[in-house]
């Protein structure tokens, strides 16, 4: 009986909430250590600059399913879900760590796969490997990646900055990457079903791409310091973006606005969930995985983000005494609630 | 076929083989990037110091069996074993992420008492946790710990330092953590065969607790420095002495002689080792999971190593044209062969 509870209760606690309730009496007693547990990568001091440290640890059969999932990109995606937290920083990645656990089912030819992806990954993103660990796993895979960056202490973009009136803008579009996963399930069960099935997936590069090898975009991230525009907040959109605009406006004690009809969807997306009888809106809203950048601004920027492509503002954030409200397509205001990703209530 | 000839590919490699065919194509292009993979830590630039960075990963099943790990322990060992990296490279540990992936059966109070030895060991050693990630799992319990440790630039100890006629020293001694694991597992055994069995483990506390939760020795550092004394090269005894001690050799270009009769070896550990038939030596040489401290040094630093307690000068650097060689309590020399534990081969 106890332990169903004590079960139930993680299960119910959520990802965030266990991990304050695991760390939330720990105390700091070195110096360099800047911000711990809360935000997107933690800061230490580093000589004149600040050092990013973000870790993630991805699951065979909770964040991947090897059934349609190529090592190649898995690998590639395990370095990209990494140095997403580090740019959500405003950081630049510079190094990673990449521990692997693999059953005997793992052979050579299959880890070579995996590894081109880590190292495709770096080269793309100019990181360097610089350690990790490999061992044998009893039963599926394990992924444990740890990103280094380096910020200037001033530039450093964290969860808790968004102020009254400032701009919330997205990169990219959203929800791809959700439809995209429907996509694979889908045809994993048809093919369980029936192993002469052929999938049918080819209508949909773009979504797939987005959720077996997602791509991160420091590209913005110079547009807008070339622009001069320091964002006030910024985090990455993984847990989709009615729960992560929400982490930003708890953090920095604000409400926010967010308009239906401003949310960037490719069109791709919109007809794959006509497919599946959804709305891409919720796709974007409570889908995850996009690892775009969710980031609020000063208005007197607005001008300026607005000419900048690939940047979209969804909204603008307000005081406490408003509730967050997503306004729908038809006007009316309804609370944005945290549907995100809960892998522990799955 | 082809499939099972590289799974044993995998384990005829062992995992030092294997982290080099995985990572030897891989480039650094940051400058902040001094050591990368091939010692106990990689060393980037921090300032005017530089950072440590290590990782481990320890998997239910494969590094620790939850029927006789207390998760107390456990939560302090996975600290412990990834600080141990930090100070082999004289570094000082200042943080770490703790990331693990639970399955159902998991309570929170178990949680709890996983967290409270990780607490414990960040207290003892003056650490902060500064982030991780929290998963569930599909079967057994999975650690990921990352730590990061500062050292100045010229302290850094590496495994490559070692020179013809420098003193090889191990601090405290070696071999208890493998008696301790036979006498655990072989009460293991006995309970599954009849659980009304009561272990009797009761006359090895030593031995136990060097395996359940083993300590570092960053006061022998202390002792090290007050003394002016650099180690020329450093590595933590995790695979047992045997290996550990050809990695310097091997990375410095040189040779060694040990001396078996100079090996600490801790009375309990003989006791154990009687009752076990084993031979002490061997647990020291090939048993591993000491996490003590091996290093060579300047012989003209022998009168101070000598007069340090915990530390033991048990050999020598020799040149190439020697074989790496212990010197057996009868005068015999036999080679040292790297026997240490490769679980990959298990």
């Amino acid at each position: 009986m106890k332990e169903s509870k004590n079960v139930a209760s993680i299960g119910s606690m959520g990802e965030f909430g266990l991990i304050n309730h695991l760390t939330k009496n720990f105390k700091h007693v070195n110096k360099s250590t800047l911000t711990a547990v809360g935000d997107d990568a933690a800061v230490i001091e580093c000589g004149a600059d600040c050092m990013l440290v973000t870790t993630d640890l991805l699951v065979e059969g909770v964040h991947f399913d090897l059934m349609y999932t190529p090592l190649r990109h898995l690998g590639y995606k395990s370095v990209v879900v990494n140095l997403s937290d580090i740019y959500a920083m405003n950081g630049k990645p510079e190094q990673i760590t990449v521990s692997i656990a693999i059953s005997a089912k793992i052979t050579l030819t299959a880890l070579d796969e995996l590894y081109a992806g880590i190292k495709a990954a770096c080269e793309r993103y100019g990181v360097d490997l610089i350690g990790g660990d490999t061992t044998t796993s009893i039963t599926g895979m394990t992924i444990s990646v740890t990103a280094l960056g380096r910020v200037k202490r001033d530039e450093i973009c964290y969860r808790s900055g968004a102020k009254i009136n400032h701009l919330v803008c997205v990169t990219g579009n959203l929800g791809a990457a959700y439809l995209g996963l429907q996509l694979l399930e889908r045809e994993k069960e048809l093919y369980l079903k029936d192993p002469n099935t052929q999938p049918e997936i080819s209508g949909y590069p773009y979504c797939i791409e987005r959720i077996l090898k997602p791509e991160n975009t420091p590209a913005i991230l110079q547009l807008l310091r070339e622009n001069n525009i320091l964002p006030s907040a910024m985090m990455d959109v993984s847990d989709g973006l009615s729960s992560d605009i929400l982490h930003i406006c708890s953090q920095s004690g604000v409400s926010c606005k967010i308009f239906e009809d401003k949310i960037p969807i490719h069109p791709e997306t919109r007809l794959l969930a006509e497919e599946f009888h959804l709305d891409p809106s919720i796709a974007a809203l409570n889908g995850g995985e996009d690892y775009e950048l969710l980031f609020t601004a000063d208005p007197v920027h607005y001008e300026k983000l607005s000419a900048i492509e690939g940047i979209h503002v969804i909204g603008y954030i307000t005081d406490t005494a408003n509730q967050p409200v997503l306004v729908a397509r038809n006007g009316v205001e309804v609370a944005l609630k945290a549907q995100g990703w809960n892998h522990f209530n799955k």
